[in-house]
């Protein structure tokens, strides 16, 4: 989403709209600053650690960004402040760093990533539902570019747990998800209205990883 | 530097070998996450706070990974941490975004770079000299590429602050060195044994700016 100026604006907007009648807290991605971690570790080899920290510091980076383009947000450090944000009608960008780096709760590994950690946010504070935006309409049974690669409506994540395939999805979070009851979305960012059919329990096109 | 894994590898052991006998403070530039605060700029028209903010950020991001790559090199957000470690053999990798984002002791602007930063902290420590590494061999009449730039050897920060060309440091450099004793050399890192020299106060290649 993050090379497409119009689609994430489209999606901010949207975002602000929700947030006049829903309580959510948006975690963000790591937008193209996650290319660039990808690329510095090809060329130096980086240690799972190290760039697992450029991962998350990545995802504070493009937190400033959602937080300059949605209109009505607040860009926050503290989980705490962004429960209490999500009760007012602005929109809560959470800033992961901290709360990652101090008591790094989740494994340094590629596996982990934004979909990870969002998942382990929406765990932590006991939210019922979980959206990912992606730019594919949700998870295929291989990679969607394959003309055999069918989407799948909903899956558990056992299922999603057994994948032999890359997915839109990091591979960490069907583990997470075992663990917990939350309902995960996984949603196309072009269409926001998809993202807010999930919010008013409609039917869409969208991935549900349920148990 | 960035982009060349040898060339910065090189750098980085040169490093490490010149704080076997040498006390020193490594402050990052923003490597390729400045090129992608640009980039999002130019889409998003970021405003100069939030683009001054995700630049000190980067400039954290591209010192974890100088950290990972200079053999006997510590990372820390601490400027005393980082001065004491400077008085060992070990290199102190120093990330500015706690000192930085707190005081805010410089604008926010694009003309505040980590060559300004890199200065201010200089100042602050009461350094003696700042060495600015950089892809060219110092600071030209005009932009290097031009058949008649013409290589500067020494000049006064009022001199520079009257430049009305772009050169390789940033435009608010020479303001900070007009108010300081701090000698400041820019030096081509292609050529490591040039900013040896420069500890040693030999002479090669560079640019002095210096009153």
């Amino acid at each position: 989403m993050a090379e497409e100026p119009e689609l994430l604006i489209n999606i901010c907007a949207k975002l602000s709209f929700l947030a006049e009648k829903n309580q959510f807290i948006v975690v963000p991605g790591g937008g193209m600053f996650a290319d660039v971690i990808r690329d510095y570790d090809k060329r130096f080899n980086l240690s799972s650690k190290v760039s697992h920290r450029m991962g998350i510091i990545g995802m504070d980076q493009f937190g400033l960004l959602l937080a300059q383009i949605t209109p009505n947000s607040i860009a926050t450090l503290s989980l705490n402040d962004a429960k209490q944000i999500s009760k007012t009608e602005a929109v809560p960008i959470f800033l992961p760093s901290r709360l990652m780096l101090r008591n790094k709760p989740l494994e340094n590994s590629w596996d982990v990533t934004s979909d990870s950690i969002a998942a382990y946010i929406s765990i932590r504070l006991k939210a019922p539902k979980l959206v990912l935006i992606k730019d594919v309409d949700g998870v295929f049974t291989k990679e969607p570019e394959y003309e055999d690669a069918v989407f799948i409506e909903q899956l558990s994540p056992e299922e999603l747990l057994k994948f032999d395939q890359a997915t839109c999805v990091d591979m960490f979070l069907a583990k997470l998800l075992s663990e917990s009851p939350v309902d995960c979305y996984v949603v196309n960012g072009k269409y926001p209205d998809r993202i807010e059919a999930i919010f008013a329990g409609q039917k869409a096109t969208y991935t549900l990883i349920s148990k």
